[in-house]
């Protein structure tokens, strides 16, 4: 493609539908513009229903909303995360049909219509406090247009409510597994599981768990195999890439 | 399906089929066995070509021997990864047929049919010393039935040679990226490709590398979404990870 | 006796006593609730007194308050643990004879008759400092039904004050052994006792103790054998532990 | 009873039966020799059968085999712990009936009629790499006059097969879990036992374990209630805390 | 010099120009003060406009106001970093001129003349989280007398953004790159440049970025040369140090 | 210039003195090869004598030979760092006139002209330890066309010995500090100078020195500004960042 | 001393002076009150002008002020430590002489006559944040009975500030040196001084100081010899050193 | 001193019996050489007795021969440490009467008269592995002129064996503990003990010892005042640290 709108530029320049001076311009900016890696930028995401996402955590809610602001175009949805409710507020002075969802620190802008299911992502927690972080994974997967089933307190230390949810696990595509203090639902799912397994370690815990690093290498260590680690607390990273999953098999379903 | 086993099973003991204690012993094994989630444990195998797999660091080159004949059973293809060429000539007493990937550090006995391709994967790696673990997840790919490609010494202290790899990020469905130092070439992928990135740290450097630690934090917090790590040098994992991917991919097709 | 509610239950389909969609489901839910191993969930609380445990910390008083009220049951003790005063007046509201430990931020509402004492714990502390991860641990075990001592500011730096002790050690069934800083009254204490000695972690220090590293890393290298480690500050985890031992005790008594 | 003999030595003085110098030479030691704690070092070691314990690693076969010599009382036996077949040769030349067990690197003199059994102690492990520390557990526990019995290759990855074992575990007193990489055996396990749990972290697995950090911190981090840890490898300390535990049970039916 | 004028003192006290207690009380200051490297400290400051420099954090408005008033000595400009803008309300009371540059938390206090521009820095950063870090620094380096380029939010996820800054990059004589997370983009600019590049971690980013500990490690391990490192969000340090290596350039145009 | 290339094809498109397919092709590796920043990497090789550079370590004698082999154009320089004496041998059948620096563990195949001396570099070390790191930096410097003293064994334990360098100190354009241990011998130097410092840290030491960590923070912290810090034993590195500050320099002076 | 009051209590028992049951009951105090290390506990701090000591950190004002009120004894003084002002005033209603150094946050309620100059103290610190500590370490070592005279601010980047207090390192018989961020300070002293050097981490410093990891490493590393290290802004610790070297010098006095 | 010398200098220049390119040349000299604090180097060395060292590890046989010979003066002793019986048959080549204590791992040349006794040191040590560092600050301690004194194997698990060394605590003028794995006894001896105590970490131990880590972290936090620390392994920086405080005592004394 790209090669040939190159073709078609240059044979326009030999037959002088195209001057010297503007074939110049538009060649200057091939580099990353036209190539395609940087169109994909723009296009993928209006494409796949991918939203504008900022990360709240540390931003005034008058800073997140000028940039909520921004971004408005009308065609793709905003997301927020680590957002508090305070920032909700300020950004709801914008779009007033904004949405908060409040385990998950997370507002919504919805826009556009929404994208055709991708897939089917399964999010498991390991406790209770494991929940924010899993709810982050749960609605940005559905933002970006996933369906979405949730097995939450589903931990080791009570291997039977896991067995439960083998009906689920079975119904997934991708499995997101969140968990902290020793993090070892992910070993435990990813030997259940042949489909891929996201692991998300959380800062759940004390003391020893050294805010989250027990769980990362524990699920880093794990002998399952099949088992890909995130950023401690990154609930989004492990949707996007949950996303990134589902996103191939559904352009192999077409 | 197992549903349906067992009230067959129970069909056959009331209607005297079945005697009581043969149903019983087959019962005994329910609640792994039979239930699906162990069967997977053989059946899957057999039907992905998905092979058995051999840690051989740490053993002695007969112990590995001896595993790897213990296991023959004609169908299924045999993987030694970590394997040295002692513990391959060991091997190849037993299996004539075995094969040894030298800088992969890997043996393989080949059997039953060539599985069909499930899935494009792609191995990067950053520098040349990165290239045993970006083998071995690249053996590893192909003896799982993947068709893989691989680009190597794309580092990026030297972009343009990875801006030259751009078609063959494209073609894959799964991007494996291999790389130790600083390990900032699975952020740059991740920020290319809009496919899953599965990244493997290596413990390739000297100082503060701190054996790979450097690597594996780098990755964890790339700043491009859609990035899931592995564990230190595990090249193995990374391949297997990426054919779970695959295998979903695969399913939709069919 | 799992095996035989299932040869009962094959007889009774074979009989027609019951029917193989009865018998089904009673079958597809064996993984987990029948084999006993779920059922002991239920059942050991009951029995030993183990009371339902709240980990305070990190909810709102509401939310605390909210869980208490869902527990409520009438036959279990409930125990909250790191909760501050505000979270024990908003339980106060629920459960009027609801009781606050304020050194050892713990409620505990009690319920059921008191257990029988199933052992001697004493429960031993460095500092003054320590006391609050000390008497998480007395209280606790004392709610699971155990009598318990207590031997505070014994820190080895004054050895004297440790061997005045004697009496107490020769006492106990199980020590617990709280210390920060350097950790070092645990090995002293499992030089001095036969009894098994199960060591606490304390954050108490400042500096190298990096909060509480210096005393778990002491403690996992003591060079006095029989001690075991709990998590840093696990007051808790400590007293659940020596409950496990009491029981044992107690089990062979009766 | 030293009451009554300081009590003895005070009568003698007056009564003249002893002289005052020798009385102040028996008093000199007093501190630790009679007042009990110290004679308990002795005693207490005929009594359970408690061998006498070297740990070989870092020392030559020669200094081996000459601590062996020196510690020969014939009413104790003689344990030796990370021992090579070297130093098991060099052992055998003193006590020709030594005894190697091979995989638990552990050399055994024998001594004294074989103690009564005193508890039950299962020993699991997760893979066939943790066995070496695994059996140092059993051997130490079994010479230390328990029963054992072992559960091994049960890690999480394979769910069913831990499952399997539910019998044995309800078999014991204590429980003794082996597991390296990400050590989430022992917080299932903890889960599924009311009795007191040992965890054992070890050094197997490689990159991200860091040499056993990772197993380390997933037990220290357990979800599971009554699980004590003891140091990376240490299979001896966890035997030792068992018998402790085992101990206490046995004095407790007598 | 210092040479010659240790000669004239000398020949003076020789010939009786000088008294040899004046000539004694000269000498006594000899070892640090006359003998170069110590006036330099005085004498390099006003001749390069070297401004003295605050660091605010950790110090009240006022003790800061009161350093900023024992400083003014109307030759050099002050130089105020980490300072919030309480603390410049502050030092403005004392000096009404006295500019705030809010994003970079610095304060300055210009006097004496504009000193001529040394060489040609530019600053880069990955993200917008990043700012503050590399504010100070490009206010710090235009302070020391630099001409000051920046390019922002260029991190290494979109490559493209930063390969539209050749030109820039180009244009400098040091680059400073300021990155936090994985702190990929030093090495990447590392990669497209020959000049030297002095890189800042910054402690952006959440969970396994450790406060910066990720970007610093990544940075030190950065696999293009000619890149040194500074302390974590260490904006003046670096700044400093680009100025020190521009005025190297500086006496070579001179 | 690159403009004026490309203006020039397009005007030879439209002149048809160059065929569309032609274009095509070479417009097709625009992105990073004609563009700039990847001819800089070969031509700026060639125009400052920057010799090729290979990392020995790790690779075995055989292969390092292959390397230099295929490395020989016959106008850069090659060099080889890490190198023992028997890959020198190798590498000697191939270059006879190959010279190895045997304490700087550092090959030279020396070719073209010797470059002019860009600038002056001064390589400082604190102990006869940190002497290899020192001449790897040395021999760097001087073959990237360096003026290149040294001043070894000034640690900082021993002032007098440093201060008697204040010559050599003043002479430098760029100083190399390279130091094990505290490595306080960067803050010393650092606040002696005012030209650009780079801090090595060594790997010297044992114990607290944990392989390089304790010098490498020691050097991050600096009170001294002015220093940037490369990896631990990066002399290699250390050399680079100088010469492309002296290069900087060379420039202005041109 | 100890030996004799045994012997004579024994002869009083000889004699019917004593009765046994008296001589029993302290006979069983005897290890560790009679025999000497614990009267020293006692008896020394009298002898020695030792205060009472409180570190006041993490306890609020009204227990602060229990502790000053229960240790009032009249003839010891009394040394809170890590207090504040509001700390300081609660104090101050029992004490109305008490005292608060405030940069020192510690406050002092001197009793008994002024002990005898034991020793000379110096404290040195690097830069001002340190302070705080350093005042801890100066205001206890006054407290306890020593002549101290302070160098502050005398950090090695500045390296003539130091030399110019050799005379004050000459006078001492004990120095203490206080330092954060790189800690240096404690090498260049130690390689000035023959007298032993206490050194003092600080955690002033930000980044990779990580709290004053980085000056602890270094000065464990130091390369001159006679430096001992106590934990990170142990002001008072270093002190209570430096006096019990200069109580021995003080005994060999007299 | 130094004063009078200068002002004697300036009036041999004034009265013409010096030169002034002689005086010139001497006052070059001054920064360190005169001003006292670089002869204390060499003068105190002769004056205390205090030998050349050497630290002989990582270095070759030949290489300490050489540097043996070269600091062959006649007056001082020679230690080498860290040195293997290797080591010391290649100095005996050079030295005869060289000595070598195989525990300490130490050679030593006796040269000049013993000096006299300056103090009393004891070194205690807690396990028969931590005896080769205890042995090389024994070793230390009397080359350098000190009656020393040794407890080993007084471990505080075995509490008492170290109360029996009470007489030899209180004979001591510093004490010198070492200690691995936990290292506690450090903390044990400094509340026993009102004299200064230098610990000694050692890396003896395995697992979470992390190399000697545990017993640094543990000495750094002792709960006991007057306890300085030296890196792990440091005999001799331990017994360099004792012997500078028992040389003023000794100073005292006289």
């Amino acid at each position: 493609m790209v090669r040939d709108e190159l073709r078609q530029l240059l044979e326009d320049v030999k037959n002088n539908k195209v001057d010297v001076g503007d074939a110049l311009n538009r060649l200057k900016t091939l580099p990353y513009e036209d190539l395609g890696f940087a169109l994909v930028d723009h296009h993928r995401a209006l494409r796949k229903g991918f939203p504008e996402v900022i990360f709240c955590q540390g931003k005034t809610a008058g800073q997140v909303a000028q940039i909520f602001k921004k971004l408005c175009c009308g065609r793709r949805s905003i997301l927020g995360t680590r957002a508090t409710r305070e920032v909700f507020e300020a950004v709801r002075e914008i779009y007033p049909d904004a949405v908060y969802h409040e385990l998950a620190r997370t507002i919504v802008v919805y826009r556009g219509e929404p994208p055709a299911k991708k897939g089917k992502i399964l999010v498991m927690s390991a406790g209770t406090a494991d929940m924010p972080v899993a709810e982050e994974a749960a609605v940005t997967a559905e933002v970006m247009g996933n369906e979405v089933k949730k097995a939450y307190d589903v931990g080791v230390a009570g291997i039977h409510r896991l067995l439960d949810k083998l009906d689920l696990i079975r119904w997934a595509d991708v499995i997101i597994v969140v968990a902290g203090m020793e993090g070892a639902l992910a070993s435990v799912v990813g030997g259940l599981a042949d489909q891929p397994v996201i692991a998300v370690p959380t800062s759940v815990g004390y003391g020893a768990s050294f805010n989250g690093l027990s769980a990362l290498l524990c699920m880093l260590n794990s002998c399952a195999s099949g088992v890909g680690v995130v950023n401690i607390d990154n609930g989004f990273g492990a949707a996007a890439l949950a996303n990134a999953i589902t996103q191939m098999i559904a352009r192999a379903n077409t």
